[in-house]
């Protein structure tokens, strides 16, 4: 056949996708009006490797050791005594503990969070992070974080697109962490940009949207679909995620009468930095048996895993 | 010269409109890539009439009416008394309460707002404001609300939009009253309406998102430009309001530096429903002049008021 998505492996996976995304697009039965041709992405783990953690744990460790240099009285807490002493496995298992229920270390961390960027204002937080983008390397792969994206998910967000969708990443990370880099990334603009959020104010003085000292939201789990109605207005047709947070994303958007809701499964054992795992997707996974989620298989159904460069290449 | 705006009057209002856009929108000095042309619009008073009400009270009386006749014993409290009695000028007068900083009526207003949509799903809601829409008349126009569209600003969207500019309603209404028929009205889609909001969760055993029983946020004020950044996390180069909740959106895309800050004051006195007044909007004028804002004259700068027909047939 026609491939029209080169990195992906001549499967059912890959026909099955290909087969909605023609009926939906197409003229027949199963059709869907352009504007309702909405899909929804998770990032970590789904778009780009979330291993051995999360982007925004390796900027945010960044920040906390410059804090800590500043105030040495901080090195002796939690988190910044990671921070300090590089022990970045601190840092993955916080948020495996979230995962299984246990959100202890994960408040040290949003508290240290919400203390680095209190006050700031959302231009001078994009330029920092902006910034951390364009010096730090993958801690595993030692690459720019701009090729630790997978690249089969990218051809699949232009293909998308192709045929009339508008792909959103609904992402349980840091909405104004991802927006400085999703367009040269991925291809998709700040306004379709979804994530977790600090509260915000306005300051009249400077003209300037800042950050405040709450948390706004998480956006994982039951607020994933909170959160794509509050920023869309529409339920999608298409979900893709990886991992426990992302079941109800996946299930409203099987809501719709045509749907396809894919579950990336991390089965693939090449040495590339992101090693094969299930922690975190274990229910996931289950659901993905119970309600007919489409697993995509790292190992079977992509045929190469990481883009030598991003979006704007391909 | 050619008139790329019919419905407004060859003023010096209108030429600057027009340099503007071409100025941001061509090669020259003053050029701003299509992606940042971000343009916000107040809604009521902005876009169409919110005279004598703004309409979402009209639809909130029905509903409350329809409680009150269900329920007797609510018929002897407000706000539901005033939708029983049709005592239509109690409620424009809360809002105006509001403005002059006092929330007493209104909160009993949003406390009614709230019971009217606790637990409903967002799909049944906009299946009911979709009803009352297709069924309504304007109270003193006596034509449907599509016909209370201000003309002018619809041709305004479009010549925005021909000119690489991206459109978003900004509106202290609520954003799911105002979704259903934004595109047909403006030709602007919901995921680009941005308004108050009552809080949201999911129904897992549904797959279904539904109201609860508190407010969000009440996006008006200095509220508007943290709405902006969360929901386009952009800055707007073009914003156009009419009155004092309006300021900080205005103030806010003075910031960039190429914008237009317009503020419509409604000093027509014909006879068409929509009579001159600057209640609510005595603080917006008084920045005007402070801030250079640029004032559109219902009176002097637009030849027609109303759209005969929505954005459909512009």
């Amino acid at each position: 056949m026609s491939q029209p998505l080169p990195s992906w492996a001549d499967s059912a996976t890959t026909r099955g996708i290909i087969e909605f995304v023609e009926r939906v697009s197409g003229g027949g039965d199963g059709a869907v009006p352009a504007p309702e041709r909405v899909a929804v992405f998770d990032n970590d783990g789904t778009l780009w490797t979330e291993k051995p953690m999360p982007t925004q744990l390796h900027f945010i460790v960044q920040q906390w050791a410059a804090a800590a240099a500043a105030d040495p009285d901080l090195a002796e807490h939690q988190p910044y005594l990671a921070a300090v002493s590089g022990d970045f496995a601190w840092l993955g298992a916080a948020l495996d503990k979230h995962y299984d229920g246990d959100d202890s270390d994960l408040q040290l961390v949003i508290g240290a969070i919400l203390a680095a960027t209190a006050g700031e204002s959302v231009v001078d937080y994009e330029r920092s992070v902006a910034e951390f983008y364009r010096s730090a390397k993958h801690l595993t792969l030692g690459t720019p974080y701009r090729d630790a994206v997978y690249r089969p998910m990218v051809e699949l967000l232009r293909y998308l697109e192709e045929h009339g969708f508008t792909c959103y990443i609904i992402s349980g990370g840091d909405r104004d962490f991802m927006r400085p880099i999703t367009a040269e990334y991925y291809g998709i603009p700040p306004e379709r940009v979804v994530g977790s959020a600090v509260g915000l104010s306005y300051d009249a003085d400077s003209a300037e949207v800042r950050y405040g000292t709450t948390f706004d939201f998480m956006d994982d789990g039951p607020i994933k679909p909170v959160r794509i109605w509050t920023r869309i207005g529409r339920r999608p047709i298409m979900a893709a995620g990886n991992s426990n947070g992302d079941i109800e994303m996946l299930r409203y958007t099987q809501g719709s009468p045509h749907s396809l809701a894919l579950l990336i499964h991390h089965d693939d054992t090449a040495d590339r930095g992101d090693a094969a795992y299930d922690s975190g997707a274990e229910k996931a996974l289950a659901a993905a048996k119970e309600h007919d989620f489409t697993v995509v298989s790292v190992r079977d159904d992509w045929t190469s895993v990481f883009a030598a460069s991003g979006a704007a290449d391909m």
